[in-house]
Parts: structure tokens; sequence; C-alpha cells
């Protein structure tokens, strides 16, 4: 059964990875049902938090019980779309980029991080996980041919806009912007910008007040 | 004159580093004074929300006019704590953790990501911008004679509840975990979790939701 996506707000969805995550690490014995108490305490997140976000997901679990491990896992992974892979490249090879790259837990998610593309030819060649490095000029072809539909871009902030110039030329329909360059972009493409920054600013705002 | 922290929420605070780098990219000549509206338009967000924000943070701008370029520029600086410098280390110099050891866009926030610590000897060394990794055995006299506050964990998921003990042995106030582990820690010290593929997920399920 296919729950309705438009149903989880986002703010939702956001926690969903982080429960399938702590499910998937329960060794086997505590695996045949779970609560949402337990999850938890297990995370320390508030428990009428959690009961919210896995009944949207999930219905209410048993009474005394909580949910069935192994359905809980399904729902997870069917509203976050595990079983659908999505591919996804990055544009810049850089420290960051080749992190992603190598970076295997978006595995479990359903996104395969397919290759990098740089405008460095020294950057080119393979990872030691066999990932790949490409120039740039092969990224359309690449992106039709696997037909990508995430770009990741790691690049320096003066050729972010023109990174997702292309990435949109190439038949991208998402991007997930770590440059703190905000990008111009038609209404059909999705954009995420990752500014690292504002989170270690939060952390030391909340420092500086106690 | 210094603000008081405490108004400013925590989803106001993590767009201030926004503001503040778009100010910084503007040319000398648009400087003297920018309006909420302009702001706006740049980082293509909707202008009720730039003005609420900037609200709080340097009061209403004159209208017609706006705010005063400097002054605007101050009050996020000072709202930020960017004349304060922040003492930051990274436990684990896998790729990530050298990717923000090289990454500076830190600095312009306060934040000194001064060196990395791992466990394998074979990872020591110095980076091309002179930042260094040290072995995990030298983190305690380090955090004591630079009183870091912050610690960036970035080691495999095993690992990091020992990296989370012995950056709090450490004597560290927060710490920015991006191991997949909820970490167990006392109530002192503030922990902040980044999900990487929580981020993929969102986008990807709006991508499925069109």
């Amino acid at each position: 059964m296919r729950m309705n996506k438009n149903k989880v707000p986002k703010s939702v969805l956001e926690r969903l990875p982080i429960y399938l995550h702590y499910l998937k690490t329960l060794s086997a014995d505590e695996c045949k049902t779970i609560s949402s108490a337990n999850i938890a305490r297990g995370l320390g997140l508030g428990e009428v938090q959690v009961r919210k976000d896995l009944a949207l997901v999930c219905g209410t679990g048993k009474p005394k019980i909580g949910y069935s491990y192994q359905n809980l896992v399904d729902h997870l992974e069917d509203a976050l779309g595990c079983k659908m892979k999505i591919n996804v490249v990055i544009v810049g090879a850089g420290k960051l980029g080749k992190a992603f790259l190598s970076y295997d837990c978006f595995t479990e998610y359903g996104f395969d991080i397919m290759a990098a593309f740089d405008i460095d030819e020294e950057r080119t060649g393979e990872l030691s996980n066999g990932k790949k490095i490409f120039t740039i000029d092969k990224l359309k072809e690449f992106c039709q041919n696997e037909n990508v539909k995430i770009g990741i871009i790691t690049v320096p902030e003066g050729s972010a806009q023109s990174a997702c110039d292309l990435l949109v030329n190439c038949g991208v329909k998402a991007i997930w912007n770590f440059s703190p360059t905000r990008l111009v972009h038609t209404s059909d493409v999705k954009v995420k910008n990752e500014n690292m920054a504002s989170s270690l600013a939060v952390l030391s705002a909340e420092l500086r007040v106690k």
C-alpha cells in the first residue's frame, strides 16, 4: 500500500531517515515489535513527536506492543522511496565532492551517487570504491544515458551558477547546492541550498547564550 | 549595542549567515543603503520573511531607503558572534574531515577550524592550506591549550560515541555530529546532528510528488 506523500510535511520527512537508520541498527532479537516510546528513548527524541511522525507513515501501533518492526521499516522505506533508485551526480570534485562520492550512507535511502565531474582534468580518475571522476564535457551524455535526476553542486562560489545551468540543461530535476551562491533557476527545478556555516552559527549562538 | 540573543529564534538564526554572506558579495557602489525588498529579491526569499528577520537583529529600516549597509552588516556580525573567534577541532580525518579542514567559508562567521585528529597515524600531516592533522592522543592537550569550544565528528558510525566522550572529556562544549549515530551526552553539552541523507530524502520526495 503506497501512502500519499503529500500528507507528510517536510519537517517530518527530514526525520524519517533517522528513524529508519535507527531501526536498522537494532539487533535481531529486539526486532519483532517496537514501540514509539522505545524509538524515542533510543534516539533521544520526544515521545509525542515520534508517535505523531510514525502515525503519518504507518498508522498507529498496537496498544502496549507498538509496531511490527518489519511493517514499520517497509512503510518508512516506502515513504522515503528507498526502493526507487534515484541517480545522482556531483559537479565539482574537490575535497567535499570527493567526500560525497566516497560516502556510502546514501545508498540505503535509494540514492546512487554515480560519478563526479570537474573542469580540472587533473582531478579525473577513480576512487578506491570504484566511483569515477570525469571531465565536465562528459556530463550531458552521462546524465542522459543514466537518467540522472539529482545534481550535487560542490564547486567554488563563482562557478556555482554555471554548474546549475549546465545540470538543468542536462535534464536534472533537483539540485543540492553546497556553494554559498543563491542560484537562479526555473521553477520546475527544485533547489536545496545547504549553508554549512548556518549550522555552526546556531551551535555557537547557543553556546554564547549560556 | 549588543542585542539579546534570546530574542532570535533558531530558524531565523539559521538564515542570518545567508543574509550576511549576500551583503558581502555586493559591490561597493550598491553598498550605502539596502532595502529588505532588494535583499529578498537577491536571495529569492519572501520579502515579508526577510523584513521580519532583519527587524529582529537590526530594527526596522528607514521607509523607502532601507538599512544603512554598514549598520546592517555590523548587527548581523554581532548577532552571529563573528568577531568572537571560536576555536573548533575535527575528530576523524577521512575525506569529509579533510574537506572541512580545507573549507575556508567558516572564517567569516568567526570560526577557526584549527586542526583535525585521527586514530590512524598515516592520516597525520599538513594540508596545502597549512592546517594540520594529528594523532588522537594529542587532542586533549591541544583543546586545553587552544580553548577549543566546538568539536566536529566525522568518524565512522561505530566510533562516534567514543569520539564524543573524548571531546567532552577535553572540555568541548558543543558537538557537530556527521555520523548517523545518536550520541549519548550530558545536558551541558550541545549536540547538533547532521544527517546528510535527510536533505537528499526531502529533495527526492519533492521530485516524486510532482
